[in-house]
């Protein structure tokens, strides 16, 4: 599969126009790793593996050129990019050099960020929240002139709210704010973010689209894969074990029971809907702090063969899960801010291709991608 | 995915019509699986695992019952199959009780085997060698009264023939002789068989169908359903390196490195055709006894991602050689029969979900099961 | 390493007298593998594989021959030893035709089964149990006129004890009854037994050898021979992380976080002994029913090597549970059986080669090999 | 195991000698790591991770600091060290900024490298290229002022030599000239090196000590901890199959069937020694240049338990070859001019700890540790 020309890149995609994107966890490992492989492709300096938007197949959808993004966000840490960038280097996730070579696309950017909330200690009420952040929305398109802005969390993961709890979840809070300016949305966490009946609502009567939830990175990338081919060969999956390793901020995050209950609630879902049942089998998550930002996914699949035969097939994925992130939240982000330019709002169920946990649509990878192409082709035709 | 209930199998296939089933290596461990399956299937002793064409889409399909299927075959071994299934259920590949439970199915097909050759020492020409094998077709159809039969290769692994032996190898004088006797042809094994210029001419002008090659039961069939996920997600393979370790007589005859390069051939095309290029990496396959029927394959991946961030698959595969086999072995005389009922000849590639090598259609695991339903379909419409 | 001949055996072992091995957990499958692979191996139906007292530096060591060996033991459950049997047959632990050609040592070793307790309703104190106990064993010595008895708890692992609990847990009621009844004892399990102060003292003053804790089958024994190699290379251990799926009863044992617990402190042991600080890593043990009686472990350990290098070693063993267990459980029989007729007593830290919770003495393998065959000249010399 | 700390370093090391290190292959990833390493840890830079002569067991056998240590080499490659560890930096292997740090250090290195030979077109006949080799290390002796200097091995695998070449290898012209010399000599590669009755009896002649073959970095370092296991536990290893996956020099070396020949012969040795008997099973080594200096090794070990229980072990070792190799070299530096110093002379069988293929020992690397800790105990003596 080769890349897009840059001479076809510049044919084809709207460059007169910028475009908005917001991070809330805008100094996270994945932001900067996004923010930073934005500026390195658009400067030629690294190919854009990773990026499904670059193929042939996206060429003449009108995508927002990587060249108009416009970067900001949210984020209670207050460590700049260009810091963080050289850590991320430093445990080589960014190629050396690079935070050097894009500094000031990355002490643009952390101009950008706001201090978001609430912070520990913080007295406001739900809609004072929401109202300051939708006004830092407002404030950040009008002085950088973007069309549209795309609101993207990419904040740890929450754990799941008691269903009694009078007050909305942070990653909520900012997904009403995004609607309440006028901004599509991109949920990439397990957390709540857009999934509630009112929010899902206010963003359609808003014409807004937005996508979500829960970025498919490794495992369950894996999982969506191989559970079709059992279906496909009429082979019988026993049990489906799995043990997740991590370190970085993800792992600490997921050492919490009940954020890690949020995140293995959609591995869980992609084994039921392809296999039609759940089988056996668990999955950890644990906190490994000596691996950093990369990750260790080990799978066991017990299955039965012909005449009762039993086998195993295991897979051992290692990956760096900021560089595994950052080139789908890029998708994203054309993805969605071209939808939102097109006038599609509500869920877009063609994006399932890039989440554990999609708003609707095919569970099998192969599909979610012929979803995705027909996508593609759809926004060809609102051109 | 559930299998088709009893009551559906009875209304929706023939079972008036008799078919047969001629093994070249009638007594190796996959056609007497083979066999023995089938009587344990068709007696309700076991599910139909493994089988797709058990499997609702095939219902309507007009596939011979599995109960009117007669086998006979070609082998220069002499140990009777109902001998045989004991050896196979020791090793675990069958289960215990099976072969007494279904002694009277496996003498019968024991009865209709016949020596086949070149036996060393044999002087007779092809010519000579071809026309023996096809009386002996003609006299199982004759004697068994089958309205069809469909030729099947299982026999071991031959080494790549020399451009320029005059003479055929054995896998070809099989298939001519299937021709030459109106029967289908299914090659499941790498060696030439029908894939010559002259036979496959024959093959067509004779209205016959035929499906080849290599059955693809493990190591390639994980590789055909991941490397589509590494291109649609625009990730670059590196390297995909692979070890297989197998015992039983397919790992002795692939210890012959001529063998060995003819299956590899197999096993690398689906990379390089799904991947666009060949990645850097060897196959090795392993002639280990101590591990009998069974077989592990160990696959390593290195691939990039975002801004070249080196990451790693890696895959173990652990299965029963014959009984990911022989479910296959028994769909494809189910398809190739029918499709020779309907009319259909020449190469079928809506059947190259279940080769290697294929006779065309997609390298993708997905877009070949597609191909299948499709195929499928085809089917419906001829009834 | 060569076994030793039947001729040595016979010649260097005791025949005269009979050995009682009274089994708490006697109808499990470590029970019932331990009873019939003895069978087996006295009737030369197999190798003694596994046991390392048949290895010849035991040759001269006075050890009870196999065919001395007398079973009897305690369990709450009251399937028949011999259906045990063909049930462990049929999940593939013990060898076809075994059961069979072994139902009588079967069936005399299920008349001495005893029920035991408590039950649930049981209003016996501790010290009624442990006389009813105690008045089995003797009552068992009495009618087989063995010599000596070795109690071994084999039952499923305990809950570890609440500090503050007045009964003792029924690990310790059957200890404290061998240590009544003059029986030497064996825990085999990770539950509390001997272990407390009053038991451990009450055994020294009867002059009582005893050895345990927690039989070292399969994750836990890697780990002590990987942990002294990255010490004794200079190598930093960042993490260790462990995963093992496991069927069967121990696996369902081992579900409640409790009874894991007093496993997993085991497993830490020998890794904070051996490196000098525990690393970083969790250990999960998963019950996965589909998996019977076979467990798979799967251990990742990540470690910095010179200028701070970051490998990774992962190791992955499949094994079957009771079958690793069982010729353990034969050897300690015969090892602490001896040391009671040589009148040695108390805790045997020369056996810590066997256990993952050892009474003192080396955590390295190689170290408590040296010891046990030091042990080993010590029997030779009390002869 | 805690590192000496530099207070013991300083006071149990000898400083007023220096001690000349002579690589052949100075150029290479092995070497310029070692070089490099040596100043980063001299200068406080990085703890001495990998080092086992840094450890306490070695604090006063009067082994030469690292900071006497002096190096040169003979190469046929230019690149100059200096650049040549900026690549190993950039490929992960160095870590960033060190190669700037040590500057001086590898500038002064590059200085003391010779050319070497034979190169192609050479006409020199053996005996002038030993003198020219010999010539080149008293030259260096003289100019850096050195007490003695050792000799190391370090270049590319050489093919095993045809019994009737009249000519000695390249590894043995080396050797020679080093005997020549006085030096003593390690050999950390499969190539013959001082393996002839000739050279051998020269080194005893000339009193000099020597040690090798093939330094033990990664697979047989396991292979030499894990099958002494299973003969303690008198488990049947029934076969023990291997792959190694590396690039760089060393992959591209071993792609030549011979040279992988020779290194495999090591790596049986082991097994065959501890086992008693060699296992079935191959081993593998692919290069695979996209994981420049990376290697991955997978093992799979088939092994018997009680009864004939089927059991697999697999084991997965990823490593970076030049910082698993590095610090043995510089541990074997210290040792062999140490036991040049006091005497000793022949080949050092208590340093078989360190090699695949050693001189006489033990195979089991627990026994080989046992006897580098008395040889060490021997230097102590000879103060």
């Amino acid at each position: 599969m080769t890349t897009t020309s840059p001479a076809t890149t510049t044919r084809t995609e709207s460059t007169a126009v910028r475009t908005g994107v917001w991070f809330v966890g805008a100094r996270g490992s994945v932001a900067t790793t996004a923010v930073a492989g934005c500026a390195a492709v658009t400067a030629g300096l690294h190919p854009a593996t990773g990026m499904v938007t670059e193929t042939p197949p996206f060429a003449d959808t009108g995508l927002p050129a990587l060249s108009t993004l416009v970067f900001g966000g949210h984020d209670t840490a207050s460590c700049p990019l260009p810091k963080r960038a050289e850590a991320l280097t430093a445990a080589g996730v960014l190629p050396h050099g690079l935070p050097t070579a894009i500094h000031a696309e990355l002490a643009a950017a952390d101009q950008e960020i706001r201090a978001g909330g609430p912070q520990p200690g913080d007295t406001r009420s739900d809609e004072e929240l929401i109202d300051s952040f939708a006004d830092d929305l407002r404030d950040f398109a009008r002085r950088t002139g973007v069309a549209r802005t795309v609101v993207v969390n990419l904040s740890s993961t929450e754990p799941q709210p008691a269903p009694d709890d009078p007050r909305l979840p942070a990653s909520s809070l900012y997904a009403a704010a995004a609607i309440r300016a006028g901004c599509s949305y991109v949920n990439f966490t397990p957390s709540t973010g857009l999934r509630t009946e009112a929010l899902t609502a206010a963003a359609e009567a808003g014409g807004l689209p937005h996508a979500g939830r829960d970025g498919k990175t490794g495992q369950t990338l894996l999982r969506s894969v191989l559970a079709p081919m059992f279906v496909q060969r009429a082979l019988t999956v026993r049990a489906w074990s799995g043990t997740n390793l991590l370190g970085g901020g993800d792992g600490a995050a997921l050492a919490d029971p009940a954020a890690a209950a949020a995140k293995n609630a959609g591995k869980e879902r992609v084994l039921a809907d392809t296999l039609g049942t759940a089988p056996e089998g668990e999955v950890h998550i644990d906190d490994v702090p000596a691996l950093g930002d990369w990750k260790t996914a080990w799978d066991h699949i017990a299955f039965d063969g012909f005449l009762g035969s039993r086998m195993i097939l295991q897979t051992i994925w290692q990956g760096c899960d900021s560089a595994l992130a950052a080139p789908l939240v890029l998708d994203l982000v054309r993805l969605v801010a071209r939808a939102h330019e097109a006038g599609l709002s509500g869920p877009l169920p063609g994006l399932g291709f890039y989440f554990k946990d999609p708003d609707g649509g095919p569970a099998a990878l192969a599909e979610q991608f012929e979803a995705l192409l027909a996508f593609a082709e759809r926004l060809k035709e609102t051109r």
